[in-house]
């Protein structure tokens, strides 16, 4: 039997979620498991703040509960992890966050993390996450980029200001590996890695990794004794 | 082109390497990535002291460069991670340990980890790692079974200390996840589940996940700039 | 101008929005603030899952938006602190967890911190929050009276089941002061006091003592930024 | 009856003592707790080291037997917290002290807290202090304004420096909560929260308002046992 | 020259300066540094509280000074390290404190470290020092022998109670090295390492060492800045 | 009897073990411990990766177990401190790091302790290991001097850089005491204490002095139980 991971982009936009689509290509095998991404309609165009955070866990608990026979594990595609400890009591199968998962492996890539964020109220929230997940003493730092939804759609304009940050965070924060803080960057991983000499992790494709397999070996989350 | 993860056994028994493959058949599908065990002649019969830990390293290292053309990836097959950061700088493929590996994936499925090893003398050495990964407040505890190698032979008696270690980690210590702290040991996996219901990290099966992961994207670690 | 603090239960019991009121009689004064307490319709029975933590956000946004021009601060009394940030990022007034400010008010009443839990399950959640917050370094443990709802009405029995466990906090984790992890059990503290010896902290009580000086300062949080 | 709040200035200054005391204002009611400002006369001009900061406490200690039936609770109005442990066991009322105050009622506000201090010299040993209390994952960090006490009379001068390195802890030590390290500075509150648009903390009026709240609910430290 | 270092015990008790006295005979050697042990004549029978701790603060300020022009280093002989930092504002020589020497010595000596209190109420105090020091992670526990004065003079019940309590602390807290938490109990240290298996620490002994090397090599403490 | 300590030098410049030699005049004196320095024939020309690091730990331990009857105390003169664990276990006598003295010495001289390392590349290295010793909480920062071998032997310019860096370590970071990540720099100690106004620490020096003391006391490390 083959496993499908089902990918939830828990905002509205199906351009967000047609991106994520293409940077997993790289995960997809013949005879491999199928990747398949879902867009939330119920979700706000982008999620900008605790309370969107925390508006799309309903509504993901109902897609994952409508969608749970015919997935092997589930990703939350949104840098804040929405939900991801109520999904895990609502399924049996195995629910990965791509913050919690592109953090994890980012501590196997190098030694001190940078996460470049798209906003910058969004570093309280990923703070507390950060804390909660107890790996504080393995950050480097955090920095945003400061573009709108609008301007994250200049490709140039993005990848400029990400390796500008990438560079701050390497230099004056002492980073030695980056995170993307967003779903859907994968496009831009190979070059910064090319100009700023770091590894960088793509969250999505971190997340969706370790699903593959988690689906592959049957684990169940504690939450669900 | 098909990935080929190496999987390395750093003591010299053939029957742990041949327990390790044993344990990765669940991460074996047609036409995915091969998953190669192989056993290092100059290890030790059992890796039981820091001086066998740092001893491995070298024959490893030049283990891992002679195949290092035919290998995507790496993975370091004991629960001292024997060589981690010194085979990172030594080859541009992944490498991962299994105690960091299974250590990290644990975090994705509870919320304290409980550790079983085998002896109490390597209980120290794994606090050194821990703190090095930087993920103390996340563990409860570990508790060694206490058996010599000639017992560990013995299935019955081996699943019956892993299971009493096992249940005083969850009773005692507020363990909600458990990682066994030793290669090879998957066969147990799906007992100690049922028995304690927790889950349970066979950590080399952790690693090798996240070296088919690894090795399809591409990572490179930090120590290669 | 006299404040008003609302206090809102996310539960939807109005027996148990009875209970939080009396033990807010305390904190009531002539010519002080006026506290009232009010419950959530839309809530569950009773705050048991990550699910029903995270269910109650949004009818909490709404309700505290409702209330907005006649509260100068809420509280909300839920050991889980439902929705903290979310409702700072809502409303430009200061909003207390009860979580949050049981725990940081223990901090000022001895060294190292009990909870004593209804449920065992709630345990992990309320472990990401204290290291959210910051303070694990301070707590002694955590541990649950194991209590069904039907049960916890019998005051006896429940009063047994705290006592013994806040000796278990004290005597065996160290606990020298302890924190009620449930809203509205300000009636078993004195009691509770005087059999362990111990400080203990109704966190409802300790929240609406933050609001009411929050209120009469004006703070505001960084979230309204 | 009416509770009496004793706030301690424990240097000699009774101009301080008088800042201290209208600082307090906004936490005075009719019908509501008397606020009592005390000077210890026996106090340096100013603590400005640790020697002054220990040679204080047997002093307060007898200030507050002296006055420990006339008051219901009392506060230590120097940011290092002279003698508050020690104060703790010579009273069965409670003893806040700002500097614990100051920074708990931080964590509330926002995320990554700043402190600014009057003098460098002072920044270890508060760092000694966060470290005791257990919270310095929570800290952005601290700064002096470094002025003497003479310049410190000049508002302007006084302001204009708070407001730079208030800025300086927002903007390069991403600190999104501010607390003032001395006593009586609640004049520039409301100017520096204007000015840099973040929440900031007096921390005797922080220390003052839990005072408030202890002394009403009879809390008892751990201390007295 | 010949070095000279004072030991000076805090509490007022000429035998307990008699018994660091002979503790100390070990680190003597003909022609090598004098050491010599002083009474503080101010201080009280025993230092047993916080208040005690900082009431010697003031006359061991004045005991420094008075000894300044004779003495290399000195040692302040009890295990709260009373007066530490203000001494070392004091005096250009190095000071050490017996806590502080003790706990960081046992770091070189073992992977978590065990605390042999005499008095449960000592153990509070101790932990706020621990993690002023910033090494709560390397320590297993702390756990009282509960002697009062008079039955410390029985040699025999009072190592049995340290045996006792070590090996608790060994066996139920995961400690391979301990502390004693007193100064001048160095007459117990082989007795306890022969019968736990474990290296023991006097920390007065270890502060002497320390003291040792830093007037040798004239370190100067950042306080003197 | 008189002690001997055994410093080696683990790379195989005699250069380098002549100026270590050097650097520990200060600790000698008549009739005092012999304090005799030797090279690792085997060791690479500079430690300067994890490899090296590993790569020495064999023979290291046959150097000490041919040394053993003739030494009362070892230490190993690299800041990386290879080997450190796995000579523990190798002979009764006590073994200290270089590193490890180094930075827990450093603990009693300042609040903040600031690393001059070498290579920019060592630095991920001794991140680990400040974090295995568990002091994190304490480390304002490290920072290279990024001199290659042929470059430090011009005095004039690593003064220069030291000096730059150590300016770097004390304004930006907040370091009051400096370690210098490096063996026998011990010649620049005196300069950077007086150009900077900060303790310096020579970590062989600590080291040395660490070693006379538990030679002189017996210890015994918990690895050799």
């Amino acid at each position: 039997m083959t496993e499908r991971i089902l990918v939830i982009n828990p905002n509205s936009s199906v351009e967000v979620t047609a991106g994520i689509d293409r940077a997993l290509d790289d995960l997809r095998s013949p005879g491999g498991a199928q990747i398949e991404c879902l867009t939330l309609a119920e979700g706000p165009p982008g999620i900008e703040s605790q309370r969107h955070v925390d508006s799309v866990v309903l509504p993901l608990c109902r897609l994952v509960e409508a969608n749970d026979n015919r997935a092997s594990a589930f990703v939350i595609a949104c840098f804040s992890d929405p939900g991801l400890h109520a999904l895990r009591e609502t399924t049996q199968r195995p629910v990965l966050g791509i913050a919690e998962s592109g953090l994890l492996t980012a501590l196997t890539l190098g030694e001190r993390v940078g996460i470049i964020a798209i906003l910058a109220t969004s570093i309280p929230r990923h703070g507390r996450f950060v804390r909660a997940l107890g790996i504080e003493s393995r950050l480097a730092g955090e920095l945003p980029i400061g573009l709108g939804v609008s301007e994250l759609a200049d490709e140039e304009v993005t990848l400029g200001r990400m390796t500008e940050v990438g560079r701050r965070l390497r230099d004056k924060h002492g980073a030695d590996v980056l995170v993307m803080g967003c779903a859907g960057m994968a496009r831009y991983r190979a070059r910064l890695e090319a100009t700023l000499g770091l590894p960088v992790v793509d969250p999505t494709q971190a997340a969706v990794g370790m699903a593959l397999t988690a689906a592959r070996l049957g684990y169940r989350t504690a939450a669900q004794r």
